[in-house]
Order: C-alpha cells, then sequence, then structure tokens
C-alpha cells in the first residue's frame, strides 16, 4: 500500500466534488490499486484546513482556519499531488499559475483542472515538471471524463495527427440542443443557467472561449506546440438563429459549435465555431451537455470518444483518474 | 535514445502489416519517443529469419531459413519486446499460448495480438509476467485501433463499471450493413470475403465468437475475473432475415451484433447477439468494418470510443502502440 498526501486548492463546485470523490471512493482505491489517497490539506482564498491525518469529511463555513496559506502547506507536509480547482485568467493564468509552479518547484507532481495555466504556458509547466522529476497531469482541464489527452497521447501513440473535430463546451452544446427542439437563445441560455450548466456570466462558454482553450491545449500537448488563443477563429453562439437550427433539424441535420484542427499544407488551421453536421457525422449523436472528439491519423484511421458530461463531478472523476495513473502503470 | 529488440512471432497479415508499419515509422519513433525499435528475429512455422542489426525490409519466400527456432532467437537475443502474431485456437490458447509463455519466461515483455491465450488463461499470464517483472499488452486482441482496454483500464481508473455494450466484430457488423441495403446474407458475406473482410472460414466472426472472445478480454481485464467463453450466451448473424433487417432501417432502427456485459443485482450477464438500436444509441452510427464500445459507470457516466476499422494495419498499429506505451508513461 502507497499512502499518497493530496493538498487541494480551490473549494468550488470541482474542489467540493473532488473531496466527496476522494471520501467515497476511499475503499476501492485501496482495494483495487493499494492507494491510500488522503486530502491533507485544503486551501483556498479565504484561508484554509490543514490536517495530516487526512480530512474525513466536506467542509463548512466554520471550518476555515484564516492564517493557512498553500504555501505553507506544501512546505510543511511530505510532498504527494497537488489537486488544483482554482479559478484562472485565460490570458494570464492567475491565481492557478502560481499556485502549480509554486508547487512543482516544492516537489509535489500536479493533478490540474484549470485551463488558464496551461493556455498561458503549457510548454514552460511541462518543462519545469520535468526538470523537478515529478508529474503534471491535466485531463481535467481538456475535456474531463472525455479522455481526450488519454486517447491523444497514448490510444494514438506512434501515429500522425492529421486532424480533429470536437464539441468541447457542454454549455453552448446544450443551448444549441434546446434551441433546435425549439427556445429562443435567451430562454435556453436561462435554463442552462438555472440548471446549474451555463455559470452566471455564461461569456467564455457562449463565445467559443473554452471550447478555444481546450482545443489549443489538446493540440499542444499531442505535437507539443505552443499555439496561443490568438492562433484560433473563434466564434460564438449567441448569433444563432432559432429558425436556422429548427431547419436544420428539418433536414436531418445539427448544428455544432465544433473546435477543428487541420493541417492544410505546411499551415495549421484552429477554429472554433458552428457548423452544420448531417447525420453520418461522428459526433452528430453528442446532444445535450455531452462532449465528443474525433481524431483523424494515418495509420489508425479516424478515432472517436463521445461522453464526459459537464459537470463537477466528472471533472473531480478526471483528476481522480490521473492521480491513480501517476502510480499505476 | 533506447535501443529495444523486438522479436516477430508470425508472418501473416497482421505481422507483416507490422513489420512493414515499424519500417515505415523508424524515423518519428526516434524523434518523438527517443526510441529505436528494430525487428531482429521474425519466426514462423516454416523456419525464421534473425538479424541483431534489424531486419529493414519485408520479408519474401526466398529469406526464410528453415532452422531458425523460436526458442533460439529468444535466448540468443538481448531481450526486448515478443510481438505475437501467430494462430491461435479460442479453446486451448495453441500455438500461440506456448510461444508467450515461453517468450515471458525468457525476460520478454509481449505484445500480443492473439485472442486464443488470453481467452484460455489472461490471469495465469498476467501472473506470470508480473513474476518475471515484464509487460503484456494486448490492445491488437481486444478491439485493435479501437483504445477498449485504454480507456477500460486508464481512462476510467477509479469507476465502477456498471455495464457495457459494444459492437466488437468488423465482419459481421459490415455483413449487417449491407443486408440493411438490400443484400441476402449469403451475397454479403461473399462480398466482405472478396474483400479480404472476411476469412475464407467465417465461422468464428459470423457465429459471434470473435466478439465473445474480445468481450471476455476486455471484462476480465477490467474486473481481474476468469470468465470463460462458456460463461457468454452467443447468437450469431447467419439466421438473420434480410427483409428484418430493411424493416429495421424503415423505421430509422439498426440491427447490430452486440455484446453486451451487465450486472443484474449480483449476477452478471455476458451475450453476444443482435440487438435493435434506435438513432439515439451512442452505436448506432458504426457501419461496415467500424467497430464501437459504450461503458456505463459510476462516477463518470458513459463513455463511448468508435473507430478501429477491422484490418490488419489497425492491429499493427495498436501493437506499436502497446510497445510504445510499455517505454514511454
Amino acid at each position: 500500500m502507497q499512502t499518497i498526501p493530496l493538498v487541494l486548492a480551490g473549494y468550488g463546485n470541482v474542489g467540493r466534488a473532488f473531496h466527496k470523490l476522494i471520501l467515497a471512493k476511499r475503499p476501492l482505491l485501496l482495494d483495487r490499486y493499494g492507494l491510500d489517497l488522503g486530502i491533507q490539506a485544503v486551501v483556498r482564498s479565504r484561508g484554509g484546513r490543514v490536517s495530516p491525518g487526512a480530512l474525513q469529511g466536506a467542509l463548512n463555513n466554520q471550518d476555515w482556519e484564516p492564517g493557512v496559506k498553500l504555501e505553507d502547506a506544501l512546505r510543511h507536509l511530505k510532498a504527494g499531488v497537488f489537486v488544483e480547482c482554482l479559478p484562472s485568467n485565460l490570458k494570464t493564468g492567475e491565481p492557478a499559475m502560481s499556485a502549480v509552479r509554486r508547487a512543482i518547484n516544492l516537489g509535489w507532481s500536479v493533478a490540474a483542472a484549470s485551463k488558464g495555466p496551461l493556455v498561458f504556458d503549457l510548454k514552460g509547466l511541462r518543462d519545469l515538471a520535468r526538470e523537478k522529476a515529478v508529474q503534471l497531469k491535466y485531463s481535467a482541464a481538456a475535456g474531463a471524463a472525455l479522455p481526450a489527452l488519454d486517447i491523444g497521447l497514448r490510444s494514438l501513440a506512434g501515429t500522425e495527427l492529421l486532424g480533429l473535430e470536437a464539441i468541447l463546451n457542454g454549455t453552448s452544446n446544450y443551448i444549441l440542443t434546446r434551441m433546435a427542439e425549439g427556445l429562443e437563445y435567451e430562454a435556453a441560455l436561462l435554463e442552462a443557467q438555472s440548471k446549474g450548466i451555463a455559470e452566471p456570466d455564461p461569456q467564455m462558454d457562449v463565445e467559443g472561449w473554452d471550447a478555444a482553450a481546450k482545443l489549443i491545449i489538446i493540440v499542444n500537448t499531442m505535437l507539443d506546440t505552443s499555439y496561443g488563443l490568438d492562433d484560433v477563429q473563434v466564434e460564438g453562439i449567441a448569433d444563432f438563429l432559432k429558425f436556422a437550427l429548427r431547419r436544420a433539424k428539418a433536414e436531418g441535420k445539427k448544428m455544432k459549435s465544433l473546435a477543428r484542427f487541420k493541417r492544410q499544407g505546411e499551415a495549421v488551421i484552429l477554429r472554433v465555431g458552428p457548423e452544420l453536421l448531417d447525420a453520418s457525422h461522428p459526433l452528430f449523436s453528442v446532444d445535450g451537455t455531452n462532449k465528443g472528439i474525433t481524431y483523424s491519423t494515418d495509420s489508425m484511421g479516424t478515432l472517436t470518444v463521445l461522453g464526459g458530461k459537464s459537470d463537477p463531478k466528472g471533472a473531480a472523476a478526471a483528476l481522480l483518474k490521473d492521480i491513480i495513473g501517476m502510480f499505476v502503470p
């Protein structure tokens, strides 16, 4: 049995779901993998909580101690895995970026859920992790339960990536699905917000930036490149007209917000925007908050993976999968 | 750079495709993974060919030396990866079984393409590999380019498998697809044989045993169980009536030969047989020689992967992927 200390930063929807999942999965993790994963500290902007014997229950408002700092927790506990569930800005990576760098510098492996640091400087973080001989995994930031990176790195090992098409944003896909069923954009968005699918400020999702960030993370990871958001042509879904979606439906087609990478001679095209799919397209069945990705390769043909509904539970499960993968080959 | 000696057993369609792929991918493997993979011996029933400097071109009839034995090659070369592309019997595992055991016993890791040994005694082989501290991988035997095991073991790590549904046999799926388009069973089978999709003796494919074997390998790997072919209810496709398939089509449905694992209370149901899928089913779009698998889990919801067209090239690419995965984390 291996005992792995975890430090969790951030206690929003994903952080809380991760804590709950770790508590629920403890017997399975011990039994199946011989891993004893305990959260020994939770830190967020307004204080934290440290418990070297591992935190047993979910944390409530009265549990936070104002003086607890991430740096101290990372310094004083035996290094294990830093679980990053912080907010992050896609332009600067902060505040997640500094936290991830600090953890790696102090010898912690990282399971990251935020896109910001990975969009901002994936190459730098991978180099730093290699230099410090720790692991850096981030499935939760690139499709969550949709195993876009597992497939891209592992299942397609030895192939050349010719192109990819993906539905990477559950919120905009949900809105488009409901609009195809007759709702106006505003009504579909309100419904998504009331169900907790869309955030109060839905801009990142509906304007395509969330999908563009995931596309960049996947492509840069697979190809060892450094594309940025500026390299992606991004078009949102807010201007979609209901009648266009209903007309697509009447013709047996669907309008989807598709993230796309393709090669054109020596050049590369990165794009997020509306495309009309017919029923034979492998992503045609991806409705509601589901996601999907299709890779085109030289020696394995086309491979599609569907699933990974957007919710905090899926992101938490992706973090856990990444952590298991660090210790179980 | 790591130099990894490979010994290839079997030089049928898959073995030849693997040799060709290794030769074509050499620069990519060196550049991207720092791996120098060279086939230092090819052995088949009628002799073989050994070349410690790695075989550079495809082998023809005049190249075989009658005295070359697998045992000698494995014994005299520096242990690396044994690539098994032999025929195998689903009841005895032979002749692949003995070859795989011998390789493991002599300290070779194994990338296997045959189902026989894995159906016959997966647990025994995994235990032996653990004991000898070598790796045993067999994606090529469980869906080939369809990454059924990568997803099952890695992407779903930490989840409970609630059930799975899969289209695992490209040949019977091709025949059903063509029958839905109006062909009689015999005509569809003949067409599949003339295109090299179906073997001269198509029994294993059309009677469902090939799919049952893959189902068992996947389930036993994920759950660490020892189900055998006797535990699977198997129904083939030969008795399908064209009119039933056309009627399904007229109703917007498709008849597919589905491999299925599900839990029913404490019991487990393993089944291969015809099922009617409607258009919302995630495997609905799997036509022709394509394959697909849908996993249902507790913490990641439903995950589907589609692709992995049945052909020797895909099996060869799956062998290569497994070998890369042995050395690149």
